[in-house]
């Protein structure tokens, strides 16, 4: 029986997935050179999608890794000479800072426990960090920053660079790129795709900094996949390594799906299924929302702590076609997951608050 | 049209490619979470299949990366302290090399002319050099170094880590990895799929130094894709992030294919295809093989100096549904390079070379 994920990513895909995948198999994609024009319009051409849908201006760059996880690193490497800093509350800003402490940055770090988030007048960035890196969503707990704190953030310290990870909720936030110097996500969550590729939006500033990190520093800015590498690849369209070029394709295909439907109606809906689900959650005694203010609700991962064992929830949806999410970590069995993405429609949300009522 | 490529990759899909991507699609194989037992499954069966192609022993774990390059940048930050030592006869092994000089180890060369190769005698491993790094398969020169020379060479050197670069060449080369201690390949070469993800062979002897680097040395492996996490959790079958799952499903269907024909097989096949078009560039007016040494013709990756301009040649094969590979670099113009991967068959290879008489 085919499955309908609610899962945090991977997730349920994009429904125009197939097609996409289907005309690229007809074109060849999984063949053609990365050294050709055609790839070099494909790239070109995602590039565009993605800067319509996220209102990304040419002062930014957009690149393609292997994942997310692995931009955490090359952002460190690329924008940090000696002081990183965190906000942390949850599992993925943690590892984020685990990254930094990995590549010997000094690594400061304020956090907030599991299911609460942070707002801009709790924030204090120590003096000499010079990146400050945070989640706009915490895929673990459920729980957002609003991006209007996160302005507020970089426009009072507007010296620092300042970085974004919106893994599980790109392309919800509505982020003012001529304050967010650097941000990033992977296709498997809001994207609708399968896993096995990241996307690193940088700006010319973070270029400047690994450039003088590397020249003027003689500091190690990595091998693989440096923003300057990476860059100078990027005037042509061209990437420094063999890129997963048929995710690229389809990724542009999927943003100009979005595109059609135009972001402000994509963020619409996404609040308005989240309402949905947490209105169900809050009115439920079989559940709870985890996060309690409401301003820190994630519209893209709902996390709920259920009454009964998490098993049972799971596993009575699983019987109804539907996956959801387990807790994440040690709230593995009392918490469930679900994501409130793109590729779930109204009457998916329907079905599965009318399931979890039964 | 459908076009045939013979270009040493992206190349041409394996037959198989899409019957088991349509599989994966039906089992909703781009929305299984990687921490379900859906996904060890695949994994363990993906380790199974690769163990059994190219004779992998349990000394040694198998882990996927972005791509091949990313490997280049994570063997030297795992197995290197100070000094690595690089075998370079081509554009591949320099940028290993240059990899290596970029993450500020102190690497040491040995350099032959492009289009030349390496046998045993000719290596002479500087005293401190750690990690003996060298490519089986030049993919920008068509030069391969038979696997009995890379054997002798660890045998003079046990004391020394030894990594092979098979990117374009696996499963071909018949490695012995009681000798060799890792060795890394991508997808989109010789296995036939699209580009996207790196497999990274390591063995414990490797683990164990990345460990004394990172506890007893207090030196940074890096924070993504190191090799004590990607260890421990291959030991779960999971992976630290989210890895290509869809691709690690193909790819170990394709090997169970590759085994259902036998790698000897396979590898004979391989060599009389290449046999094939070596006897016909020898005995063509209007092509030259580019190496000169029989012994180390690539059997994998074949390149020729073309006559007439190279353009001419690949414009009239692309007519005629036949996609090849221009030169590499600064021969673009006056080479063509021709993948004899397991994807295409005895019948192409000769449709191929009636083509290029015409």
């Amino acid at each position: 029986m085919k499955q309908t994920y609610f899962t945090p990513g991977p997730a349920e895909l994009y429904p125009t997935f197939s097609q996409h995948l289907q005309t690229a198999m007809n074109q060849q994609i999984g063949s053609i050179s990365h050294r050709s024009q055609k790839f070099r319009d494909l790239y070109k051409f995602t590039d565009e999608q993605l800067r319509i849908l996220l209102t990304i201006p040419d002062t930014h760059g957009i690149f393609f890794t292997g994942s997310a996880s692995e931009v955490w690193e090359r952002v460190l490497f690329n924008c940090v000479e000696h002081e990183s800093f965190h906000l942390v509350n949850g599992s993925f800003s943690k590892k984020f800072y685990d990254y930094a402490n990995a590549l010997h940055k000094f690594a400061h770090i304020q956090e907030k426990p599991f299911g609460e988030g942070f707002d801009y007048a709790d924030v204090e960035v120590p003096e000499y960090a010079e990146l400050i890196c945070l989640a706009h969503n915490e895929t673990s707990s459920g729980v957002q920053m609003r991006t209007n704190d996160i302005h507020k953030l970089k426009r009072k310290y507007p010296k620092k660079l300042i970085v974004v990870d919106m893994v599980s909720s790109a392309p919800y936030p509505d982020l003012d790129y001529s304050l967010i110097d650097s941000a990033f996500f992977s296709v498997q969550k809001a994207f609708g795709m399968p896993a096995g590729l990241g996307v690193w939006i940088a700006s010319q500033k973070c270029l400047e900094k690994a450039e003088r990190l590397q020249k003027y520093d003689n500091m190690t800015i990595g091998a693989h996949h440096t923003l300057p590498t990476l860059w100078s690849n990027y005037k042509n369209f061209e990437t420094p390594a063999t890129p997963n070029v048929l995710f690229i394709y389809i990724l542009g295909k999927i943003a100009e799906d979005l595109n059609k439907i135009g972001i402000e109606t994509v963020r619409k809906q996404t609040e308005e299924k989240a309402k949905m689900l947490y209105k169900f959650l809050d009115s439920s005694d079989a559940y709870e929302p985890f996060v309690k203010q409401e301003r820190h609700r994630s519209q893209t991962v709902v996390v709920a702590t259920t009454a009964k064992p998490s098993a049972d929830v799971i596993g009575a949806a699983k019987a109804a076609g539907m996956v959801i999410g387990s807790g994440y970590g040690k709230f593995k069995e009392s918490q469930i997951r679900i994501a409130n993405f793109p590729a779930t429609s109204t009457e998916q949300i329907e079905a599965l608050i009318s399931q979890m009522q039964a």
